[in-house]
């Protein structure tokens, strides 16, 4: 079997490969070990480790070759990646500095920076698309937007507005959840350091300069430990299935005005196996099948926020099994509207009826 | 049967009267009225209607005692409460202004506005609660910070660290939620104002200068209409359920230091049936209970963001048989947990062993 | 306040009152009590007991006048109706025989066999309503089913069927939900008897005879204690979640059958307070709301599997928050889903175009 | 990238490789390819095709290489894999049998007769789990039946019972859940033929033979068409929910048995980064976590009842991305309940405090 063939088809239909990516192994590795690079480099600065130290664990981790079943399983035996990866990059570092290695630090603390890197990449990816989504819109609008539409209110007509008035109505909550990314980026992706259990006690008392200075080198901002509070988490999952939402909202839109008998646009639709006259509002279909994942996946993650005492192994992994997948399907909701709109005209004549 | 036992004995379990009120009967025909005076105002100020028909219209809503089983009938029948209401509204007011009650707006204007309104009523419950809340952990904090507890990670003894350590955990995300209140408050809880359509078109042009005055007058803020793109109803939901899940936490953390076995609070427990001796940490367990509820709910709301169309009788509704449930659940588990914390007392000595 | 308006009015929108007074206060303090007087009557069969006891408590339980706030008061503290329930059964019983009321039994056994008699009630109510529903898609079949359809896949004009194949497609499912709760009259609405921790074991050896009798008394079936093995309250929720759901494909088809463009069925529609021309599919869309709120919920009711221990009070209480609603919630779909068809007509003809 | 660091790393510590395997791209084409030879055996047997042509069909399925790029570029397209297999299918049989390939059918005819085939695959590996962890648990309560536990209600110390008395509590439910199977292997692994619109008329009026033979030939129950009843697809659903939440008591009876205040289980737990002497009950979490997300996913599968008309695409793909998940992670947690009770030993003596 080939490696295109290795991943489940159905993601050729649904997308979503650039933010996928971001949740591959080795997109994971590679963050995992820029945090221990720069917990190194920030413990250096600190003096709780030796620069020469700092400097050996960093260019490990630039040239890190790991042990991926090995890794594997340490994952399943600890229930977390860290343990054994860090087993493998002190081998790696060897002596003198093996020990210098995670100084401190507790598994949490470097996998929820990686992940917070990771979310920081996605909302970067986030932004790219809505911004070229609107922009598509409102090439749209200026184009047709005085075609007139009949309204449908209840799923019965209303009275006649036009396709600006319309889309309008799409473009306005994207305008909005673009907004809700800035204090995300400020307030949401967050440096997580606390040592064992969350006190920063482990760091000799230069805990709070460490994190620090680890969210400037890593793009993060500070903030205290929070790692048994997961409100942060919710949060952006919230803005992944509000967003999801939306599209699904145009998603349904679109395939009811592609009815044939409505015809109000005209789709680049799917073909069927038994009836060739068929033009099917595949991608329409999709956003839709997408948003009601994702609000079933959010009521999902957010059982997590019941995240018992200073680390909860059941709420933390119920994260990882929901967030990677909510992130992914959003991304592919966003890259679906996009090439649904690319593809879409507006006909102000007859229905096929 | 009296009214004392009509409200299921479950409610007296579960708490959140002040905000259950919100979306009683009363509440929510005050607050329709409430919106039907403020569009009259706003249209008299801007010449759609007679001043007097708007002087009028204020009056009899003031007075206005409804025709309840009218009222259930016609929303049975019309799926919203409003057809009907502008008809005895209109009755009441009489010759000549009756014409003038509801003028150009649609159902949806008055529920979402009305709505907003009470949203906004319920959020500064949450801003009171949520301080008396957190005054009550700082106060536990300094009168116990310095008490040693055993931290515990994945279910497991960890590493000892303290009552403030504990507490900081509780207390920060109270911080961050309450916080995030102000924010809602000003772009969240917004007039909506679009007429059948949601363009505005049924106002002579002055719909823009109406929503900002009716905005003025309910104090809310002012916003294009918004009525198919449910987003904010979706993040304050969201709120509510991170709130909810916040609580959740705390919940689980005090069943779990409760523990005989672990004995690290006193609280104040429920009875048994069967065994005089128990000491059941009922609130605690309902905090969690609720929490869980409201994760749920919330993914079940946002499945009401695809919306379809001018507006969508499956989607509104979805959202009423929710919403309410969520902002009630989350003001009992607000009350729960002040009454949890009145009552914790940290024990330094050894467990129940 | 009346009591007229002291019901949420969106359940006169909603429905399903039948089922609803089931769960009101009164008919649960009935359950309960029916429930105390079997396993009293059981009890003295089996000699645990006096026989005089039994008469006693039976006479009590018949006559027996609550002290509502004493319950709401008692529920509120000890997180279950059951304790101050027992003390003032126990009051009214007096001398000699008050020690013989719930002699063995825990909370749990009385409210979950109280459940599970109501339960069994409203499936009764379920198998009447689907079968009334049932005969009249059969009447509509034997009238209408030659009239001509064009069938739709994905949203698009497939080929031509006729109104028996669109009818067969309602019907069959829900032929195999009725079917479905014969299994489930005869396993699942058993009776639950374990004492403190479900060993039986404070019936002293005479466990097994006492829940026999009991649920030979109630008309439930007989079982092994199950108070922490919540898999049948998931199976029956399930069941209610699937019933919805076809109530809900129902609903969808129509409210699409019904818009103006496609005009294949007529419908006694809902007004709209701006737009007279309006016939809304109120119903339809109700039963599609209904149907993905209840699939929510079986989302949320299935944490309540992770039920901890030998009780989990956050566990159980969820339940409590989620299972009525659900049943209640079915049942108005049943509800909207006869009227609807009561009053729904096949168009052969052109579309309102 | 090797092979080995495709699969997300997470898999390792979640399982379900087996399970997993039959929603593999290979295993959905195998098994496509089953129901398309069969198909052509039925209608051969029925004269619809000529028997030639079926053997032609039947060879070439046997031994066919697909163009992997080329169906997913065309299930992006379609929606649907079937349009562009089929074509690939006629193109390899080659003239004068290429157009009896497919005949009358409609893709969803392929795609739901082929999930039910794995679904039924999976059902048999879920048997012999069952069967594997159930005589587990019965050697368990031989071994250690008798010693003596304290049962915890309402997470606080009730009264003494037995490990065989808790032992109790999870096989009970693990028995029902494999009678459950039975009337599901025959009642609901059904064939699915339809043709374009349910209604089998593009068979010639053999449709219900050919369904038959197919049922007969691929070891599935025969049924009327289905293809937009989704309620076999809900109720099998629930089957996985209910078993991954009967699963996710015993890991949280588990961890909470584990905990070293309570001392009662001793386990193979996992290492920490920060903590050396910590032993996590990482399965028992595991188990946890996959209750609580295959309770999300039935509420996120069971939106997918309303199935709008003949065929919807939306609803559809949702099924698609949500049934195969909840299947691996109830086979997951079937396998780490089974690792779990391998390394579990009972500790009478005292806890470790």
């Amino acid at each position: 079997m080939t490696g295109a063939t290795s991943r489940p088809l159905v993601s050729a239909l649904v997308g979503g490969e650039a933010v996928g990516a971001i949740f591959s192994n080795e997109a994971e590795l590679a963050a995992l070990l820029q945090v221990e690079a720069a917990l190194a480099a920030a413990e250096a600065q600190a003096g709780l480790i030796e620069a020469d130290a700092a400097s050996a664990i960093a260019e490990t981790c630039d040239n890190f070759r790991p042990d991926w079943p090995g890794l594997a399983e340490g994952l399943a035996k600890d229930g977390v990646i860290v343990p054994e990866l860090v087993r493998q990059l002190r081998a790696a570092v060897g002596a003198p500095h093996a020990a210098a290695v995670h100084k401190g630090a507790t598994s949490q603390d470097i996998i929820d920076t990686a992940l917070m890197l990771r979310l920081k990449h996605a909302a970067a990816i986030f932004v790219n698309g809505l911004g070229t989504l609107a922009a598509l819109l409102r090439q749209l609008k200026t184009r047709h937007g005085a075609v007139p539409l009949m309204a449908h209110t209840r799923m019965q007509r209303a009275v006649p507005f036009t396709v600006a008035d319309k889309i309008d109505t799409w473009l306005a909550p994207l305008e909005r959840q673009t907004a809700a990314l800035r204090p995300i980026n400020s307030d949401l992706f967050v440096v997580q350091l606390g040592g064992p259990v969350g006190t920063r006690a482990s760091f000799n008392g230069m805990g709070d300069a460490i994190a620090r200075a680890m969210a400037d080198m890593l793009g993060l901002s500070d903030a205290p430990c929070w790692h048994s509070q997961r409100d942060r988490i919710a949060v952006f999952a919230s803005w992944l299935s509000v967003t999801s939402g939306i599209f699904g909202k145009i998603g349904q839109d679109i395939a009811l005005m592609a009815q044939n008998e409505v015809g109000d646009v005209g789709i680049v639709g799917g073909g069927s196996s038994a009836m060739p006259h068929k033009s099917n509002p595949v991608q329409a279909e999709l956003l839709v099948a997408l948003a009601r994942l994702n609000a079933g996946l959010l009521g999902t993650l957010n059982q997590a926020l019941v995240h018992e005492n200073e680390r909860s192994g059941a709420a933390w992994t119920l994260e990882w099994l929901v967030l990677p997948q909510m992130t992914v399907a959003t991304a592919a909701g966003m890259e679906k509207a996009t090439t649904l709109f690319e593809g879409l005209h507006f006909l102000p004549g007859e229905p096929d009826s």
